[in-house]
């Protein structure tokens, strides 16, 4: 059962799972609750990437409209915040010859049970940070949430 | 099933699971696996206590010894990464104003095929970050990686 | 002439004018094109006031609602980045010996010509920051803005 | 009327101001007090872009020598602290693949009553930090101050 | 011998060194060619303690004047960027429940050949960084350096 | 002398003294004491070509073992710190216009007197950071240390 007011766990757990029928009944679950839901995958040395790649997927799936200022800058917010997960304070990974491998997705829907606290967005990122050697690399993970 | 390199995704598991029988579940798998895990909670405003939450839990429950540096050094700097994921870059979260509630997972294991590769840690935090107001607040969390 | 999209630059003038005449003859100009404004003031070794001081200026003058965190975020998030811009990348003062004084002010309306970029905020700081000795200081200043 | 101390304002309502008649009159003022400044304009996401062009403006225009390191030291601290201003605590743009459109402005001269306080310096800065998308940012600025 | 342009490699061995003869040598060769020099010590949680050690330290022995802020500036961001290495990337150590136990030494002088490049300032510290439990800490140190 | 807890004060002692007979004698009295040393020099703009310089330097010197991870995770941290001081909280150089030239030594061994706390790693830099026109920089050091 995915709680009104916990658009963040989902996010992560979206991202955790990776594909498979655990993901699919959660991103079902999450939809008949009025969420919206989209997945991706990223992976780069360029930190300014990953920004885009969520981006464009949040846009080419109706998460964010591309038409307005006021939604980017909410899930860019909420992305740059998710990156400081994965980077544990940096946000920006080649300058310090670190790759990462990441999955995420973005959950955009009213996690409050007041209806005035109105629209919310998640960004979870799970993935590999590591050396630019395959195999040399460890876990990370992120989430960023803001109102929309 | 948990795969052997996924030290961190368990980690992050248990602390959004919180209790119950998914929870339980995790643990048992995990330490079939050879891990040791524990579990712990902790609302504070000041981040130099959840430090201290996440050590005294760790060595209560066995997972670092408390007579050698070397694991408590090994935790702090997971613990300090898990932090920053939760405050998103920042890990002092009373000097702004902002009050969390975290429940924490400790593993401690052997995530790599390689044996070379030794033990690792993994902390994860899941809870609330916001306002010391009831209800301002929305979810955060964060996940670091050690070798010990 | 208080262009619609430089809710910012009024901002920022209005904690640089300080009181008198050119202040009120911009807020009169601000309140006409259906921005909502109010000021304050902080002296204070400890950043924790200073969000307070903020907040609560910003609610006992019907800026935002004291109902709903929405608002509460939105506010939030601007007043640490304007932080960030006194403290030049830290927002905590008394750990480093440093005392600051500053005028605020906060201005919320639509400073974009698109009517569905909506309402957003924006808090600006003016002020010094120093040694605890009086004369030991030079002025510091910051400018957050967000969606709300 | 420009008071002696306060180098930060006047060269933080140059920037906010632009071209004008009272710009003009605000440097007049200045420069009969004994103040040196200079104004420039830099569009880029590469910070390093941001530095080189301040520090080009400065010394084509006397503002601080081109034979001497020290000078060069102040000046590079002025700006990196007001970079910190625009960014909120970053202070690299395009890793962030955000865009910035700056106007600046150096002050030099001798903003406190006492001689031995000597010369000191200001760079302040304004305009938009955004996505590389017309219209989608929001403003930004930055002041740093600094002993010459 | 001390090069004239090694203010930060003297101010870092006198910390390095401790009591001692070579310390002795160095601070008389130092004195030699024209630097001030001042030794201190600090245990702490709190980094303001640090700062106003330093302070207190370099304005007993005439490091800097006590009576202009113009001196207390260039010392204060030398010392806070010497901080920084202690902390590596943080400078606020107790919201982190580490303690540090440090010397420091503070150098003042000409360490450019040409005499416009006037007079810089040099503060070193070295000592331990750890948890509060004895001989739970490792070597931690930093340089920060200013004209003045 | 050097005693067994001060693998940072040997590492860093190494970085400031440069070539010559008294580094020759630090190197060779560590080496009798059971630790593994080695040196190296970079100049750069680039922090990413820091991190492989000492990581190539560790490898083809057997300060690590380049087949497992655990190690090369180990130094990655000890440099990050390093950098970080060497910065003074920052730890990318180009993109804020500043060129870095400097020597490096990591030491590996044992310095603690209970054999159970193992082995330990430090990195120390020590050179120059400043603009990239000649002598138009000052010194800057950092040292990082991990367990291994």
């Amino acid at each position: 059962m995915v709680q009104r007011n916990q658009i963040g766990k989902s996010a992560m757990m979206l991202a955790l799972l990776g594909d498979g029928l655990e993901q699919e009944n959660l991103i079902r679950s999450l939809e008949k609750d009025g969420f919206s839901v989209t997945l991706g995958k990223i992976g780069t040395m360029e930190s300014h990437k990953i920004v885009a790649a969520v981006e464009t997927a949040a846009k080419k799936n109706g998460i964010i409209s591309s038409e307005f200022y006021r939604e980017e800058h909410a899930l860019y917010h909420a992305t740059m915040e998710a990156l400081l997960g994965v980077g544990r304070g940096v946000a920006a990974f080649g300058a310090q010859l670190r790759t990462v491998g990441l999955r995420f997705s973005i959950v955009r829907g009213k996690p409050y049970a007041k209806p005035e606290e109105g629209e919310w967005l998640a960004v979870a990122f799970y993935g590999t940070i590591g050396a630019p050697v395959k195999g040399f690399e460890h876990e990370a993970l992120g989430l960023g949430i803001n109102h929309i």
